[in-house]
């Protein structure tokens, strides 16, 4: 907090003040947790890892949410909390209005968290998620633990790792945002997060309002580099490029993308009637930047013809790969579901043959397949529960659907006239916005462990 | 095809025939092949069945279409293809404007075609696809061939008995809709439609027609009684009538039926502001109508709120019980994905524990869970993909969603202007007809049966 705080002090803002009331109320309380709680041993129980990462994804968003309500943007503090948690998630749905005008050290807040919560998002998949086992997670602690012995013994050594490679993706992100005609501080904000793949804009026209090609693609390249697997750049540098291209996830991921894409420049050059160049530039950057759950428009897709609409929602649901900045369902676990679904249909064949699925050419274990395939069930079930509160609130069909959705996927815009590329979610009624801050943790935290908390059982020692 | 013919010819309509050439050409087919294929045996492999099974439902709806395409009510073949695949699936959307004045002959075969349709569904959930282990309703299998050893040994008397059942239902229910005030001719064909849980009527307002509290009440009671299991009816009569709410499956189904109707009152009553007699009227028997499947309307409930579309969505996914007339995922598919879930969450827990899920208080085989995980995620997709479909011919979002869900889950009308309940699906273009006749089919057949066909290895020796 205390660097917006420095560059609203640099720029003559009084928001300055609103960083350093924040930052300080947050000190103390921090500081009153640490001298209560010293004691306490430093081994974790299961237990005690699912309350403590929920916890710590309830509280920062709180506490981030100080210089949002103290500022004079004149936000409420819900209005607040959903923004920092749409930021902390690097969902990307925004409250705010008049962007363009807004003190730099908001701006700069927004972007920080998303920065901040795109690279702990990272850290989680790659330690403590699998370690929960949530989800068909374990898939990448048996994959991790496999090679880790070859490789570096220590987590935190790869933990830093990581983060020098993200530290890098967004330095050279902004630096090539700059070269493209970007002012330094955009340049910083959006490089920030389109590596986060988290869509803050410092410009309420996001990133059409630049009108440049190049910016387009920049932001493309490095929205698909976020949404990579972490780990394999670690790979990468040592030594195992061909490591990235070989992964099936990946190879899925830039597949279904690149697949999706052409569809869509072919319905819009052929059915629409648009140039073709307009197609390609439009279907590239907003197709990559639903898929990859950023939100970043250059355009009001609500207005791209009849396919668009269930397209968008397909990919918003499809997301990118497991131990990236992204959300949604993820590429690996449509590999696992497709994969035991083939296995099905075999069985059905031979009834009484053993059929094994693979993935990235090892076995699934029974206990992954059935993990994926209920985390699947379950984030259906909670995007219809959702949409239904959403609807009872008294939202529309599209923005109800669509808001759930945008949610949970951690996307950013919804689709419709109110949420869409072009709206804002300012006007949502407060219930809808906590409903909505609820469904992003619940979908940046992989659903299970969320909901494992609810449970009577989780509670009896 | 002669009983319309006859009853065409009995009021001196000249589509009598349409019926007797349909029926002479239909004859003429069939006993072309019977002659021709006598020689071959009578043993079935699994892989014959599958085949068998849906060209069956291929090639009734082509004949069955016949008519509707010979008759002066001026529709294209794809029309008639639609009607008959509509009706034999007890799906119940149609392309025929102005039922009101059509022939009493065409009205009939279709009233004919759904009561036909449901009673070969039932016939095939208790028989053919507990054999081909489809989707997980090996469940029953299992269950039919325990409870068989004490009871009747040979699967055709069943068959005769759920026929029975069958007959006797209808038989009642148009007893009461004449007793009620209904024509005897529309007594008839609307009993037939209701017990199939189809939903054709012969008025164009549907059951609205009427505006009579009996007749609601009346098809509510019977649309309920063809979502039970038929199996259960059987072993009521033989003594054990307590089975039939012991079950687990009609108790979920019950249960979903009734909580959401009673939100569904308590919401237009309080948010909408209803009068509450009316709120209790229109809820009850429109949602009655839509989980089950069955698709009369009495109401356009598209304007009942912000609630109603996403609930009415969901509920046509739900559908009724495995074993009867209704379709959807049905809710013993629920019930084993929620168990498979909580286990799910056991384990994340008991990383080590071995934890066994219940349905109807036996554990369920670990092929079930399967089996039932991938329909679901067959299901979704295919929707998904069917939606994709119908964008891509130009549909709009709300139509081809709707219209996705109403084919492949074979419920009736969808939501919207267009299909909605006060819709017809008549001004769609020809080929979004034939994605949803597909739909309706795959639907119908519980997915696997039909999808098994299109890969490769089937057809591999």
């Amino acid at each position: 907090m205390l660097v917006p705080a420095f560059v609203d002090l640099a720029v003559n803002n009084e928001d300055w003040q609103v960083f350093a009331v924040a930052s300080s109320l947050t000190f103390f309380v921090g500081m009153m947790l640490v001298l209560t709680c010293r004691a306490r041993s430093r081994t974790l129980s299961v237990r005690q890892a699912f309350v403590l990462t929920t916890l710590v994804w309830v509280a920062l968003p709180a506490f981030a949410a100080i210089p949002f309500a103290f500022s004079n943007l004149d936000l409420t503090y819900t209005d607040a909390f959903f923004e920092s948690m749409s930021g902390l998630t690097t969902t990307g749905s925004t409250v705010i209005l008049g962007l363009d005008h807004a003190p730099p050290g908001i701006l700069l807040w927004r972007s920080l968290l998303q920065w901040l919560g795109g690279v702990g998002i990272v850290m989680m998949a790659v330690s403590v998620l699998p370690m929960l086992q949530v989800g068909g997670m374990q898939l990448f602690r048996m994959e991790f633990a496999e090679r880790m012995e070859k490789a570096l013994p220590r987590a935190a050594q790869i933990a830093a790792w990581i983060g020098g490679i993200y530290l890098f993706l967004t330095v050279l992100c902004g630096v090539l945002y700059f070269v493209a005609g970007m002012a330094g501080f955009e340049a910083i904000n959006h490089a920030m997060t389109t590596v986060a793949t988290g869509g803050y804009s410092t410009r309420d026209s996001s990133i059409g309002f630049y009108q440049s090609a190049w910016v387009d693609i920049i932001a493309t390249v490095f929205m698909v580099a976020g949404s990579l697997p972490f780990l394999l750049y670690f790979q990468a540098i040592r030594g195992k490029i061909t490591d990235l291209f070989r992964d099936s996830q990946v190879r899925w991921f830039l597949s279904i993308l690149g697949f999706s894409i052409l569809v869509m420049i072919v319905y819009l050059w052929r059915v629409e009637d648009w140039e073709l160049g307009r197609a390609v530039r439009l279907a590239l950057f907003n197709i990559t930047s639903v898929m990859t759950g950023t939100g970043y428009a250059t355009d009001d897709f609500a207005l791209w013809g009849a396919l668009a609409m269930p397209m968008f929602f397909m990919l918003m649901f499809i997301g990118g790969c497991a131990g990236s900045t992204t959300c949604g369902i993820k590429v690996f676990r449509f590999q696992v579901l497709l994969q035991t679904a083939r296995m099905q249909f075999r069985r059905l064949l031979q009834p009484h043959g053993v059929f094994i699925a693979y993935y990235n050419g090892k076995p699934i274990p029974e206990t992954v397949a059935e993990s994926v395939m209920s985390f699947f069930f379950l984030f259906v079930t909670l995007f219809v529960l959702l949409a239904l509160v959403l609807g009872l609130i008294g939202l529309d069909f599209i923005t109800a659907t669509s808001g759930a959705a945008t949610a949970i996927a951690n996307v950013g815009p919804g689709l419709g006239p109110i949420i869409g590329p072009v709206g804002n979610f300012s006007t949502l009624p407060d219930p809808a916005k906590w409903v909505l801050s609820f469904g992003m943790l619940i979908g940046r935290l992989e659903i299970f462990t969320v909901l494992i908390l609810l449970s009577p059982r989780f509670w009896k020692v």
